[in-house]
């Protein structure tokens, strides 16, 4: 039996929009949308706890998830217009 | 025998416009873009499915396939204007 | 003997413009133009058919390739102004 | 016992802001962005000091850093209108 | 007794422009600005021969290549206004 | 005892500004940049040098620092207006 993430893990953009009041919210989202189409693709729990304690203590791994959530970022900064 | 993704799979564009009504409209385009790629280079569904289990419980693939669908997204988004 | 790729598969830019009718044709020609580059590196074909079944089989090579596709249009949708 | 990260080698935008005075702090925020974006996935100190000296003598590993800061750097650079 | 690339081989812009006439020129302009950047790091061109057979009958390789080549065209694009 | 490189090597952004006369000084600022990223994270010029020959051999690590430099290029060349 696997345990599958609830729908709301899984929405694509949570809050629906790529506007966010604060530069800290936006890279929280920019975060979050990175999780998410993680989430989509694999939406089983298991497998994805399973891969985690190798995944977070591999430095090279953990700057390709860097690596996503600076593209995410670049979007939502630019949507906000770098909330100048 | 070899079973052939169906042409509507193998879609560059779906829907043949980027632009969308909501941001998680965007997102899902950009989600099925990256997949269509994938679907033309390589529309064999019997060697698609094959490799799918390894890749999908792999971080680092899993992460690789997030950044695509990030950089897809980059050019939705400006297409909309943010939806702002 | 090695068999080269006539000319018009090393073309950089097929058509000689990135402006395009609708966004199908221009995720076309991020594909065509990605894949020439490959063809301008390595022109003998013996040398990219021998590698292809290994290349197409795994799911990480595949999105790879999807990336270069996704800048490549990323491009192509910027001078069209996404086709609006 | 694992040593956990402070709140505030963990915040996703140090100073709440991309915009800088200089170049120089634009350049150690993008820095100091993607660090801490790391920090956010894996809060654990121990873990990351334990990985540091095999990534900081790769050069492979070293150049995917830089790639992270240079995407940041991006970022911080238009939203301060490249300090023009 | 090493071969150094000469001078003219290591040129970061050859031409010392971005702009060109036309796309296809624009596009083999990014493949040598690509290629010089390599000359720059390690000019003795015995290591690069060396390197190349290998290097360019490995698709994944060929791949990152053209990723390259992916980006610097996006810069050499926009300078020219996408020649429209 | 480690050989640290001196502060000038580990500047962010060397001459302080984004802005060059002509396209080639900024691709070498970006080349700079690239390289400075790597010695703030690395200042021990040993371990540096220790890992510089197996790098610089290696086509594949050669084309992952032309990304760098290519992306550090693009948010030079967009301050500078392209040098238009």
């Amino acid at each position: 039996m696997t345990t599958m993430l609830p729908p709301e893990e899984r929405t694509g953009i949570p809050g629906g929009t790529l506007i966010t009041k604060t530069p800290e919210e936006g890279r929280q989202l920019a975060m979050l949308i990175a999780r998410h189409t993680i989430h989509q693709i694999q939406p089983d729990l298991d497998v994805l706890k399973a891969g985690r304690p190798d995944y977070t203590s591999d430095a090279r791994a953990l700057t390709a998830a860097g690596q996503v959530v600076a593209i995410e970022f670049q979007t939502i900064a630019a949507a906000n217009n770098y909330w100048r």
